[in-house]
C-alpha cells in the first residue's frame, strides 16, 4: 500500500520522542549518557504500544551493512542509501522555505569563508539540517556528521546526504551503543582532525573533551544551540575544562522568538487537532500552566479560536502580563474540575499531578508543550486501578474505576515534537545563526580576533542577530527604513545597526 | 503495515470529495443525476492521480456479496459487515461529543415520539450520522438508509449499523448505478412503505416523487438540510409537484453559524496545515475571495495567527463589513502577484482564473473553502505547457515553463472536506435539528397540525432553533439567565422564548 | 471663560439623555406623551445634580424671543440664531465625514428628485442631521423641522439652519409643552401642507394622524428609523389607522450593523474612559449583560484591551455564540462579587438590581450601553442608607453604610449617548438610507408604483441597502469585484445586485 | 460657570506639553537648561494659539505671594494653597487605584524604614506622585519637593501637599527662572541637608552636583526614572563625577511593560478619540512609525478596533516581529498617499517630514506617540503657503494651497501626554519601584551594603522587580502558584524568586 511521505515523516517525529531501552551500553555512556536519554529516565518504561516502534527494521544491524553511493563512496553509515531520491525531494522542498540561509549562502559562496574548517556536527538530521550541511560544504568546510538523538534522523535525508558524498553516521532508532559509535566515527578518521564542533545538546563536545583531549584543546570553537548544551558548557567552564571559545546560539532574539512564541502559537493548534481530529476549539476551557514564551504563544492562538483560557504562574511578572493580556491567573486546583484541556508549558517537573488528574472531568485532555518529559506526572497514572487504552497514535484513554476517562496526548511528551513539526522557515533562522556563529569563530581564529585566546561562552553579537532577521525579512516582502545621517546623529544609532543593546528582548 | 484509523478516516473524506465517472448510467439518472455529480460536471475528468482511488477495492462487486450480521440479518448492503467493531468504536467516540442529541434522546426516549414513523434517509453515513440513525431507531422510528454521495460513506460505520440490524445500503466508492440501486432498495421493500424522507441534496425526494408517486403524495413530510436540496424543493413547489410539507433545516441559525463561520474558523487552519505541514502562517499574505460566513471565519483565524489578509467581494454590504473588520477589500488582480495564499470562498465559478494563476509568485498556494468544485479554474491548468507533480495526498505542484511553481490543494476541491473533518459537536447540532424537524412534522400529522394539509416549505420554528442551542449549551457549562415576570411584561418576550423574530440572524 | 466647543457638544449630549418634568402639559400630550419621556417615566425624579441642567438658560422663554436671520427671515424658533457661525463649522466638519450622503447628493442634484416633496421632519438636530436637511433642500424638497427629543438639539446647529432659511423649531431643553408647540408649528403653516413625514420615534406621525387627519390620509409616505416608531406604526397598522405607506429604516443591514456592533465596539471604550480617565482596561473583569449586537461589539473591544469578559444571556442562540467566541456565559449572581465593571446591554428592565449592586466589590463600576433607562435599577439606589456623591459630570459615587462605594455612570443612562457621540460616518449611513427611502416613496407616488395604494410598512429594498453600503465604501478605498456574465448565470445573481435575500443578516 | 474638574485636569496636561519662552534666565540655566526645555528648543516658537495659555494667571507672581496653610506652616510655594480641598479629593481617588504602593506602605509602616532619609524630589507633581510623597513621609523620610517640568504640576495637588505640611515648591507654568528657584529652595534650607535625591530627568542631580558639591558627595544615593536622566548619569559616571550610587528605575520590567506597551495600547485609542470625537476607527488605514514597545501596543489595539495597520521599522528584528504579528512592513513613502492616520512612535527626529505630509490625502491625521517633540517635522509646516487653523484644543488644521487639509494633533507632541493621562495604577508601579529603590539604597548605606562605596549605576535587583509585580497582582485577584521543594530542586529556582535572570524581558 502506498502511504504518503508526509505520513511517514510524522510517524518518525512521533517515534523520535520516545526512548528505547538498550540492553547493553558501553562504558563511556555510563558516565555520559546521551542527552536524549538523560532527562526523564524514569518514564521510559512507557506504555505497551511502544513495542511496535521497531516495525520498519528489517533485522540486519545497520552498522553491519555494506553500502556505497552511486559514486562508490562508502565513508558513511545510514539506514539505506537507496532512499536518497526521497530524501533529495524533501531537501529541495525545505530549501525553498529556507530563504534566509540560501541568501547568506549566495552572498558568501565565492569567498568560501569556511575553507579550512573541519567540522564535526551532531544535530537532528532532517531536511532543513541537510540544507545547512550542504551549505557548510559549499562554503568550503569539510564535515562529518552524526545525530544528537537516537530518533531524530530522517533516514531518506541521511541517504541523500551520503549519496552526494557527505560522511553521515546516523539512522533512526539507533541503540545507545550505535549512538556513541556514530559520534566516534565522526572524530576518529585517519588523516582528518576536526577543528570545530557544531553541537546540539553537548554530547559531541563532551565526547571530544573526554576521549580526544588533544583534539579538543586545539579546536577553534564550538557552536551550541540547546539550553541543555549551554548548561553543560557552563559546567565545563566553571570546572576550567572549557579550553576553547563557544558561542551560545540559544540566547539570540530571533531564534528565541521563532522557536517559541511564534512557533508554538501555531503548533499548539495543529498538534492538538492532529491528535484529536474531532476536537472543536470554540467554547473550550483551557488552562495553560506557565505564561513564558511558550505559554504566551499558546494562549494567543487558543483564545483567537474561541477558547476561554486560564493561566497558572509562579513568576509575578509573567502573571501580571497574563492579567494585562486578559487571562485569569489561577491555581491549577481552582479550575481543574471544569477545564476541558490542560496544557503544561512550564518546563518544570510534576506540574500536573495525579491529584489534579483525579479531579478532571470526563474526557478532559492533558498534554505538554514543553520539552520536559515529566511535567505531567504520567508515572502516577501507571497504577493498577487505571486502565489505559491506546486510541490512536499519540492518544491514550486513561480510565478511572468510576468510568471517568482522561485523554493523554503523546504519553505526556511535547506534542509539538510528537504531533507536528517545526516549519523549515523557523529552522532556517536557527541554521543561519549557526552558520554565522561558525563563520564568526573561524574568522576570529584566522585574525587575532576576539575569540582567539578566550575559553569562554559568547553570545553572537547583536548585529549578527539583526543580520539573521534581515535575511529572513525578504520572505515577507518587508521594506526596512534606513536612518538618515541626521537621525543617526540625533539618536546615536549607527546607520546599519546594531539598533538595540545586547540584552534587549521585547 | 498497521496504519492508524485516523489516517484511514481522513483518506476517506478526501476521496469523498472526488467524483468518478461511471460508464453506464441507467435511464433514471439521465434525467436526475445524483446531486454529488451535478454541480460541477465539467471538471470530473479530474487529474490522473485520481486513478489510484480504487486502491482498497478487492475486485468483487459489493452488490454481489452475500453478507449477514451476527444475528443472521441480511437486509442491508455494505462493504464488509465484519468491519463493524471498528465502526462501533467510532460511533462511541462520536456519541461522546454529541451531547445535545443525546440529551434530546434521553428526554424523549420513554415516549417513543417517532413510533409509527417510517423513514427513508439519504445522507452521508459517518459516525455522527450513525448516532442520529440509532437515536431515530430508539425513539420508535423504522428506518432504511442510503448514502447521498458516492464517496461519503465510512464503511466500518455502515457495517456497525448493519450489525445492529439497520437496513443500510451504502458503501464508499459506489458507482452511479450503485447509487440509484441503493436508493431504490430503501423505497422498494415489501410490506413497508415509508411515510417520511430525511434528505440531503434531494436525490431521495426526487427519486420518490418520480418513481413512487403514490408513496410520495402520502408522505407526512420531508426534512432537507442542503442548499441544493432546498433549491430543488422550491422548483417542485413552483411546479406544484411538492404535494407534502417539507422543513428547511438549512436556514436555521444554529446550523448556519456552526457549519460555516465557527467551523471554518478552525478548519481552514487545520486543513492547510494538514496539506502543508511545513507552512508557517505568521507573516503570510493571504487573499480570501468572498467575505460571507465562510470568509469571515477564515479571515478571523488566519489573522489571529499572524497573516495579513485581503478580501475580495462583490456585495458592498459584505465589503463594508470587511472594511470595518480591518481587512483591505481589493480586486484579486491587485494583490495576486504578491500574496502567498489564495483561498476561494465565494461559491461561485471561475473566481480564480488561469490569468490570475499565471501571475502568482513562485510556491504560491491556491485552495478552495467552498463546496463549488470549479471556483478555481483547475481545468485551465490542464494544458500542455504546465507540468503537474503530485507531492503528497492533496498537494499538487503545477510548474510553469519558466519554472514558477504553484501549489494546488485538494485538486481545487473544498479543503475542509478533503483535508480535515467536521467535528461531531457540529454534526450534533445539525442532527438534533433534523430530529426535531422529523418530530415536528410527525406530530403535526397526528394532530390537525399546521403542516397537515400544506404542501409548503417551512422553517423550523425559531423556538426549536433556540431549543437546539439550549441542548448544546450544556457542553460549555453555560448558565442561561431567565426573564422575570416583570421583564417578560416589559419586553413582550415569552419567558421561555422564542426571544427573537424568525429571521433574526446576527 | 472660553470653553472649547467640544466640551459644549459633549455637555449637550449628556443632557439630552436626561428627562425633565414639566409642571403643566397641554391636553394632547396627556394622551400622546413624546417618546423621549414615555419609556422610563418613573426614574425622572433623578438625582439632585440634574437641577443644574438649566445653567445656560437666560431666563427668557425661547418661544417669546423675536428673532430673524441675516436675510430677515423669521419663520423659525431656535435658542439664538446668532450662534449660527459655530453651527456652520460643525456642519462643515460633519459633511467631510458624510461621504456617502454627499456622493448621493451629487449624483442626484441636477434632477431635483424631491421637487414637490413637502416634508415635516422630526429627528435629533445635530450637525450630521443638518447635512441631511440641507441635502433634502438641495434636492428640491420643502421642509419644516422639529426635534424628536427635548434634549437632542445642538442649538448652534439649529441656528445655522435657520440662518440659511430653514424653518427649524427646536432648542435644547424644551419643556414638554414646547415640544408639542414645535411639532404643531411644523404642521400648521398657511399655504403649505406636508405630503411626507420623516420621523424618529413616531411623535410627528401620531400628532399628524390625530390632529390633522386630512393631511395624514393624503400623505405620500412616512419614513421611520427607530424601533419605537416602528412599533407604534405596527399598532396603527393593526388598528387600520395607517392609511399611507411607511418605510422601516431600522431593519436595514447597514444601519443595523453600524449603529450597533461597529459603533458600540468603539464607543464603549471611549465612553468609559471619558467618565473614568484613570481607568485601565488591562486585567479588568467585566460582565456584559446581553450578547446581542451591542454586547458583541462591546465584548470584542473590551477583550482586545485586556479585559476578561463574562456574558449573561437569556437567548440560548446568543449564549452559544458567546461560548464559541470564547466568553463564559454566567448568571450575573455568579460573578457579581468579583467583577470590576458591569455593563447592561439587554434593553430590558431591572437587569442589574439592587441585590446585585449590594454584592459588588468596592469601587465597582456600573453602566448601561442600551437605550433602556431602567436597565439598571437606579431607583433602588435612592434610599436613605446610601450616600450619593457627584464626582464629576456623569460619575456618581454611591456609598453603602459599610463604606463600600459603587461607581454609577451617566445615572444609569446610555453611556454612549451621555459620554461620547455617534461618528458622522455612522450617521451618514442612516441619513443616506433615509434619503433613499424618501426618494423611493416619492417616486412611487408619481409613478403607479408599488407604494401607491398600499397602507403598509415596507422594508427598503435590499438593493438600496447595498447601494448605501456602496456609497460608503469609497471612504475606505475599497474595490468591489464585479461578477462576470458566466458567474451571474452560474449563481443566478444579477450583475449589480441584490446579492442576498432580503432577510440575510450575517 | 462650573466646569468639571476633569476638564481642568486635561487642560493642564495639555498645557504641560508646551514650552514657554522666558525673557530672562539666570546664569545657571545658561549652562544647564532644564530637561523639559532642552530637547526640542527649536520648535518652541509654537503656534499663536498658545498665547492663551496663561489665562488662569491672576497677574501676581507666584513667588511673591505670602501663603500659609491652615496650621500656619509657610515653607512652601504653590499657586494657591486654598485649592487644597480639590487636590485632596484627587489624591484620595488616586490612592484607591495605587493598591501596590499602599500595600507596601502598610507592610513597612511600623518599622519606619526611611527614618533618617532626607530626600529632595524633583518629579511631576500630580495626584499619584502625591500618594508617593505622602507614603515616603509616612515611612519616616523628610522631604522637600519641586517639579521636574514647568508644566507638570497640578496646582490643587501641590496645595493639598502644602496644606498637610510638605515643603512643595512648584506650580504650573513656572518660568525657567522659577524652575531653578524652586530647585534651589529644595537644596538650600537652613539646618537641613538632603542625603538622597529622587529625580526625573536629572535636573536636581545636576544642580546639586554643580552648586552643592559637598552635599552631592555625601549623598547616600540617587534614584532616577527617566531615560534622559539615566543618559546624563552615565555621562557623569564616565567623567568620574558620579561620586554616589544611583539606581536606574527605567530598566525594570514592570515599569517598562506598563509605561509602554500596556499603557499605550489604551492611550492611543483614547487620545485620538479625545481629539477627534467624530473619528471612527473601523476601516481606517493607519501607519505606525516604529514597532518598539509603544508601536506594538498601539498596533494591537488599533487593529482590534478595525484599523488596517502598516508598520515602518529600521530594526530588522522588530520588523520581523511586525511581520509575524501580521502587519505589513513598509517604507513611509509607500503608504503615505492612502493612509488615514500617521502615528510616529520611533523616538527619533524628523521621521514624518514635510515631503511626506505634502503627499497625504485630505483630512489625514498626523500625531506622535513618543516623547520626542520633533519626530514630526512641525517646523516645516510653519511656512507661508500653509494656513493653520486651530479647530479645538489639540487639533490644528493645516491647509495646503490646493485646499488639501491635514489634521495635526497636539502640535506634534506626545498625544498621550496632551490628550489623555497615565492611569494611577501604572504610576503606582513606577512609584512602588521608586520607593523600593530608595529603601534599598538607604538600607545599603546603614549596612556595609553593596551600594556603600560604589559610585555606580545599578539596576534594581530582579527580585524586587518581581516584588513590585506581586504587590500589584492583588488588584487582579490573581493567584500565584508556589513551587514545591521538588520543583525548586529540579529547576534550580529559589522558592520565592527571582525566577528569571536579570536581563530577561519577554
Amino acid at each position: 500500500m502506498s502511504t504518503s511521505k508526509e505520513f511517514i515523516a510524522n510517524k518518525e517525529l512521533i517515534d523520535s520522542s520516545r526512548e528505547k531501552k538498550s540492553p547493553s551500553t558501553p562504558s563511556f555512556k555510563n558516565s555520559y549518557r546521551p542527552r536524549s536519554m538523560s532527562t526523564c529516565s524514569t518514564d521510559t518504561s512507557s506504555c505497551s504500544s511502544s513495542a511496535s516502534l521497531s516495525e520498519d527494521d528489517d533485522g540486519t544491524p545497520v552498522r553491519s551493512r555494506k553500502q556505497q553511493n552511486s559514486s562508490g563512496f562508502s565513508d558513511f553509515c545510514v539506514k539505506d542509501v537507496r532512499l536518497n531520491v526521497y530524501g533529495r525531494r524533501e531537501i529541495d522542498l525545505a530549501e525553498q522555505e529556507m530563504t534566509g540561509l540560501i541568501a547568506l549562502k549566495k552572498q558568501t559562496l565565492d569567498s568560501k569563508p569556511l575553507r579550512g574548517a573541519r567540522i564535526v556536527g551532531c544535530t537532528p538530521i532532517t531536511a532543513p539540517t541537510a540544507v545547512l550541511i550542504e551549505t557548510l560544504g559549499a562554503l568550503g568546510a569539510e564535515l562529518r556528521w552524526c545525530a544528537c538523538n537516537i530518533y531524530s534522523t530522517q533516514n531518506e535525508v541521511a541517504a541523500a546526504l551520503a549519496e552526494v558524498g557527505f560522511s553521515i553516521y546516523a539512522w533512526r532508532g539507533e541503540s545507545v551503543d550505535d549512538f556513541w559509535y556514530c559520534i566516534e566515527k565522526c572524530f576518529s578518521c585517519s588523516n582528518w582532525t576536526p577543528n570545530m564542533i557544531m553541537d546540539d545538546g553537548g554530547d559531541a563536545t563532551h565526547f571530544c573533551q573526554s576521549k580526544y583531549p588533544q583534539v579538543f584543546k586545539n579546536l577553534i570553537g564550538i557552536v551550541e544551540e540547546s539550553a541543555t548544551g549551554i548548561h553543560r558548557l557552563y559546567k565545563l567552564l566553571r570546572g576550567e575544562k572549557l579550553l576553547v571559545p563557544a558561542i551560545n546560539i540559544q540566547g539570540c532574539v530571533t531564534k528565541g522568538q521563532f522557536d517559541t512564541r511564534y512557533s508554538c502559537r501555531e503548533s499548539v493548534i495543529v498538534s492538538l487537532k492532529k491528535c484529536m481530529s474531532d476536537l472543536m476549539f470554540g467554547g473550550k476551557q483551557v488552562v495553560l500552566c506557565g505564561y513564558g514564551e511558550v505559554g504566551k504563544g499558546c494562549c494567543q492562538s487558543l483564545r483567537s479560536l474561541g477558547c476561554t483560557v486560564y493561566v497558572t504562574e509562579i513568576d509575578p511578572i509573567c502573571a501580571l502580563q497574563a492579567c494585562m493580556d486578559g487571562f485569569r491567573v489561577v491555581k491549577l486546583n481552582e479550575v481543574i474540575r471544569h477545564v476541558d484541556i490542560v496544557i503544561a508549558a512550564t518546563g518544570n517537573k510534576n506540574v500536573v499531578t495525579r491529584e489534579h488528574m483525579d479531579k478532571m472531568k470526563n474526557m478532559g485532555i492533558v498534554c505538554c508543550m514543553s520539552s520536559c518529559h515529566n511535567e505531567i506526572d504520567v508515572q502516577s497514572l501507571k497504577s493498577e486501578e487505571l486502565k489505559w487504552e491506546r486510541i490512536r497514535s499519540n492518544v491514550d484513554h486513561v480510565r478511572w474505576p468510576d468510568g471517568k476517562t482522561m485523554v493523554l496526548l503523546a504519553s505526556g511528551h511535547h506534542i509539538q515534537h510528537s504531533c507536528s513539526s517545526v516549519p523549515s522557515f523557523v529552522t532556517s533562522i536557527t541554521a543561519t545563526t549557526q552558520l554565522l556563529a561558525l563563520m564568526e569563530l573561524f574568522k576570529g581564529a584566522s585574525a587575532s580576533g576576539q575569540y582567539k585566546n578566550g575559553a569562554d561562552i559568547y553570545m553572537l553579537p547583536k548585529k549578527m542577530d539583526e543580520y539573521v532577521a534581515n535575511l529572513h525579512l525578504q520572505a515577507f516582502d518587508a521594506h526596512l527604513t534606513e536612518l538618515t545621517e541626521e537621525q543617526c546623529k540625533y539618536s546615536g544609532l549607527p546607520k546599519h545597526g546594531p539598533f538595540k543593546s545586547n540584552h534587549y528582548r521585547y
